[in-house]
């Protein structure tokens, strides 16, 4: 178990590797600075949480915290970037709201429960075509670029390009044959590879996975489909124009919550942004899915290969009792939060942006070691 | 300056008295808390910031935060507590929704800016009848009891406690001529005094004055308010239903957030609650009201003697000069935030419940003083 041991030294803090599929681990570097200028922020005399989000102080943080998401995702100027409160599930309302067009229906992709939750909102709000599912097959695999059938003319095109609690993943930039807007959920996959702007009109995301903390969400709208939300009549907070002509200050933001996204992208764009963590999680997913792959069926994965996701690895034991043993033994070595889902049970490793790459090697690890000695 | 000097030695880490209207000043006992424990939060081995809500080390923050808001405010059994984002804002929208009822229309009482706004976002999805007004005298004042008028049957009655730009409080809990739901958007006064809960069915306020931080809000519901919401077809995140049946974590709730109001409840209650810091909150505010009535007009309040707000106290000086000069001065001695809101002017000094009181003698004697040498 030298592996083992090593992994674990490299945790500060008594820390533990905590594979949660949301909330997630934060770079230790990020906790550390958020914890050394918490009750006096560099001078100001207070807490970024004591700060008037209409003060200079704050304004800078939110500011830069904005660029620097555009500069991460190469967001032109001339797109809005957006910081909103109710997560990722006030998107799956707002979406339809937002890109509301008289005689023009949603049409939706469905694979598994977070595109699911998506359509049934947007059910609440109109009428809704499917354009694709993996029900029949229990969500197991997305659609390729062509499979999709779309009604004439779609207000717009929806999609989940990881689903967090199946594990399937489209890993790339979908481009579907569709001159509609596009709008995908990005939350559990955004900033974690390169993604193609030009594929899509909105890019929404919870940050808590990927990029900071619960309580806020990066919402990002293509000029085409800011045209279309300006000629909504919308209450304050469910319009994106309202957010984007007040650079997300139009109401008290959620200042630390953003501020932790802020001090997220500094840790990405100081090691080199999302072209250094792609291979780094790439890497850090391979490891696993090796053990699995080389586990002679000890270890089933749920998804098809082509769409195993990176972000969360999903897999059955042999039984129920080698699952509850399995976690049993991960916890003493401080592997945390590694039970599947309640809907399909076994074991899921989350293993995000900030997740160690210690933290895989010594899954892996203990992976091969449970397998020979229960398999 | 014997007290200036005392009262600024008061404050530790090279802290300034915030006088922000919000977000605000937290009690430094409670930023040191969570400073402690943010990289490794009571051996768990992680951040609250990182926890999965559902996991059982959050859900335990959690309940206990929700439990005492109840004890905080004598909540009874039977009514919701819930924990929301998009602050007081996002609830302007969801009242009118939440509390539709076929051929009822909501009365509104404007009172000023966030009055305003609420009647703003109701006008969006349906009439609403203005019960009562102080447009005429630039809003200085909120009706006696008997002064709105009401449709017949209204859906429900609405009125703002407190205006934080004005700064206009009713200091009481209204007890209007209606049999109607209550709706009161308490944003900048709960918890700072105490309130009779009968007088209410809905009271919801933004967290970042009075009770922790910005990113999230509180709603406290009655069962008969409940029973109306019950019957709405609303998307996940516009009900109040569905946010009750999984107390409040029907979607990832903004953790860090929900901590914070957690350590803040704690502080209270291990201080003695309400009952402790209504008559600190009295003592701070007439200690301001005092030298501004004893100024000979030096100092001008902008509201009428028996609503002034005791969180929000907003006053002009003879000329704008003297108004840039008074900031000025104010800010070396450790006092900030204290500008007036852009649409009224002058200065505002907001003191909610963690505003320390020697920030409040520190702002009178520097008044007295001030006026002495420019009046």
């Amino acid at each position: 178990m030298m592996q083992t041991e090593s992994a674990q030294a490299a945790l500060p803090y008594d820390r533990v590797y905590n594979f949660s599929a949301g909330p997630v681990m934060l770079p230790t570097e990020v906790l550390e600075e958020a914890r050394d200028e918490l009750l006096n922020f560099r001078g100001t005399g207070m807490s970024v949480m004591e700060m008037s989000h209409r003060g200079k102080d704050y304004e800078a943080i939110h500011n830069e915290t904005v660029d620097n998401l555009r500069k991460l995702m190469n967001v032109p100027d001339d797109w809005a970037v957006l910081f909103l409160q109710g997560g990722a599930s006030l998107q799956n309302a707002l979406v339809p709201m937002n890109l509301k067009q008289e005689g023009k229906i949603p049409n939706y992709i469905d694979t598994g429960y977070w595109g699911n939750k998506s359509i049934g909102d947007a059910k609440k709000l109109g009428p809704v075509h499917i354009a694709w599912t993996s029900e029949p097959t229990n969500f197991d695999s997305v659609p390729d670029d062509d499979e999709p059938q779309f009604t004439d003319s779609p207000a717009y095109v929806y999609y989940t390009s990881n689903e967090t609690i199946g594990g399937v993943d489209y890993l790339r930039d979908a481009k579907f044959n569709t001159d509609a807007l596009v709008v995908c959920d990005a939350s559990s996959n955004i900033l974690s590879r390169p993604m193609d702007l030009s594929r899509y009109d909105v890019i929404f995301a919870g940050a808590q996975k990927n990029q900071g903390i619960a309580g806020v969400a990066t919402v990002i709208v293509s000029p085409r489909a800011l045209e279309i939300a300006a000629k909504q009549d919308l209450p304050l907070m469910f319009s994106w124009t309202k957010a984007h002509k007040e650079n997300s200050i139009h109401n008290t933001c959620p200042c630390w919550a953003i501020y932790m996204c802020g001090l997220y992208y500094k840790w990405l764009l100081k090691n080199g942004g999302v072209d250094w963590i792609y291979p780094i999680n790439e890497r850090k997913a391979k490891r696993v899915y090796d053990v699995i792959d080389a586990s002679e069926g000890f270890y089933k994965p749920h998804m098809k290969e082509k769409n195993r996701s990176r972000m969360n690895i999903s897999f059955q034991l042999p039984n129920e009792e080698l699952t509850d043993k399995f976690l049993a033994e991960a916890k003493p070595l401080k592997m945390s939060t590694l039970k599947g889902h309640r809907s399909v049970g076994g074991v899921r490793a989350s293993m995000y942006n900030a997740f160690p790459e210690s933290g895989s090697e010594l899954l892996a690890s203990f992976m091969v070691d449970f397998a020979k000695r229960n398999g």
